[in-house]
């Protein structure tokens, strides 16, 4: 089991528990949020992170700002979620998934606003437990259809952090290996560290360490080598957007990883939820891509490694196309040789508007 | 100009000056070495860092391990002259230059030995004196040759430090740019920052800054959409063993550049000088690898970046197969598309081994 990234203790009113990214691997410490500022300041500076996550951590927010209303004014306490509501979307503007848990636990309220102020309460609470329970459904989802691909004796290969942290369970990339290595087969992972924050080094071998999963930390210029070398029979990484035509927005890296594993004829899968697709978008082209503050590469780990006035450049994102995937690994099983078509096609049998858990 | 490594001040008795690399690029600490335990200590903990370099350090090691000799006594003057380059031989017993330049002084005194101490003493000095000269002028020749390959527009890419802080002069792989910024052209540098010892952060960005060169920082994970979307035309990396059909060790992450490299039919460069050519090795499968301790991936920085107990895998060199290699560029010129063959003509033109210089 990976360890609980969050999750709400008691019924209303209660706690959110969330592990402190920030402080890891150094240490583990759980903190027991009781209001929602403190949510508010645990999204802003990434004490959570990944999308999946924060947008449960919203909806927990919301209840932890609405949960001491006293009174039945029904009026006064729609207007009080709307508050919470738009005060918690002010703690990170970009993370998309902020928003729509937010929105649904709107919609929920709007829903109930008929109802006394205790049930709308009691609603919520359900709302949020639903945002969490499917989250987990979709990770174990995706763990069982993508544990396919791995036998005794593969290895892996991951680059950053697609795991339980980002997720309310077992994560998108690590997924296939929390449920592989819970059905006992035996396997070994390569962790890329993933300059510039080390995500892989902080939070996928601290994940996979915790879980007994054989991994092993290597630089990033290691891949290649350990692509050629090392046996590695499959290469699994997340997503943060992905194009109607398959094209695949993901951490910085992630681009360069699937040309060397073509390189070496070993396949490259994709691991995401169906609601990481933004169909909108045509191709990978249409993605922007955030670039970075220059510290991030010349201070990374508090102190100067670089030259001062340095010119950077720090995109944190990169774009994998299409053709260079095996497969996208989703709730609903596995999207071979994503193209445009293949990918209309596979919408049209799973629908991810349809609602619900897989 | 790039800054100078090493130099020898005054005659005999005299000093050698040196850049202490420890510090870059936060300090720039030139030392004066005035013993010869001091420059035994300065190789073992890399304030001189680079095969020739190192090189260049041992023969001034030499010079002030026997300039305050006293007397005129034939006999004691050769034991000296042993003792001292005995003891300089154990400051890093890896590295073949330090071995190469002690046996070249050794061989002088040895032919000088019926001349008087004062003439011997002149006579190493003068040795010295062509070891550092004589890798200047390959550098500049490597400069020379390379610069063809760099027009106004480019842009290049490299990993790693081979520039002239492991050298007397301009290096290796960043010679070509340092002489074609002296012609006048105007070009970008991308430098890869090279994980985990940061030479590109730290050395090369460091180097190419200092001369006014255009150069841009990236963390490794970002050569490939560098490749990609920033127009890169040309990579040139450095070596530290070629073997007789090409074959080139090289810092680790070199390998997956040239794989890079190649999937974006950017031509990729190897610098060397032709003693790095190891011809009694057929090809790189019998480069021996050196692994390095997990704390370089794991503490690089001074502090722990990754969970305890963590197991790591850290190659510092890596093998890139001769034919993804454009060419190699000697101070003779370049070695075009090298195999078994061309690089035995090349050297059947090019002896390396009939001294002088280029």
């Amino acid at each position: 089991m990976p360890v609980a990234t969050i999750d709400w203790t008691g019924e209303l009113p209660g706690t959110a528990r969330l592990i402190d990214q920030t402080l890891l691997p150094g240490e583990t410490k759980f903190l027991e949020l009781a209001d929602v500022e403190s949510m508010w300041e645990a999204i802003r500076v990434l004490r959570v992170r990944g999308a999946p996550a924060i947008g449960i951590a919203a909806a927990f927010g919301l209840l932890l700002g609405i949960q001491r209303f006293a009174g039945s004014d029904r009026a006064a306490f729609a207007a009080e979620v709307k508050r919470v509501a738009d005060y918690l979307r002010t703690a990170r503007p970009t993370a998309v998934n902020l928003f729509w848990a937010l929105e649904r636990m709107e919609r929920r309220a709007a829903a109930d606003a008929a109802r006394s102020v205790t049930e709308q309460k009691a609603g919520l609470l359900a709302e949020a437990r639903a945002i969490h329970a499917e989250d987990r459904a979709i990770c174990r989802a995706i763990g069982r259809h993508g544990a396919v691909l791995i036998d005794d004796g593969s290895v892996l290969l991951t680059h950053c952090n697609a795991g339980g942290l980002a997720t309310a369970d077992y994560g998108t990339a690590l997924a296939p290996m929390f449920t592989a290595h819970e059905q006992g087969r035996r396997f070994k992972v390569f962790a890329d560290e993933t300059r510039p924050l080390l995500q892989g080094a902080r939070l996928t071998a601290w994940e996979l360490q915790q879980a007994g999963i054989d991994v092993t930390l290597i630089c990033d210029d290691m891949a290649a080598v350990a692509l050629r070398d090392r046996g590695v029979t499959c290469v699994i990484v997340g997503a943060d957007r992905i194009a109607a035509n398959g094209d695949t927005a993901n951490k910085i890296g992630t681009y360069g990883v699937a040309v060397l594993a073509r390189h070496h004829r070993v396949p490259f899968y994709v691991a995401a939820p169906t609601s990481t697709f933004d169909r909108r978008i045509a191709d990978g082209r249409a993605i922007p891509i955030e670039e970075r503050a220059a510290s991030e590469i010349t201070h990374g780990f508090g102190r100067a490694t670089a030259p001062a006035a340095i010119a950077t450049w720090n995109p944190a994102f990169d774009v994998t196309p299409h053709d260079l995937i095996a497969g996208i690994i989703t709730e609903h099983g596995i999207l071979e040789r994503p193209d445009t078509r293949r990918v209309a096609d596979f919408f049209a049998h799973h629908d991810p508007h349809r609602g619900g858990t897989p």
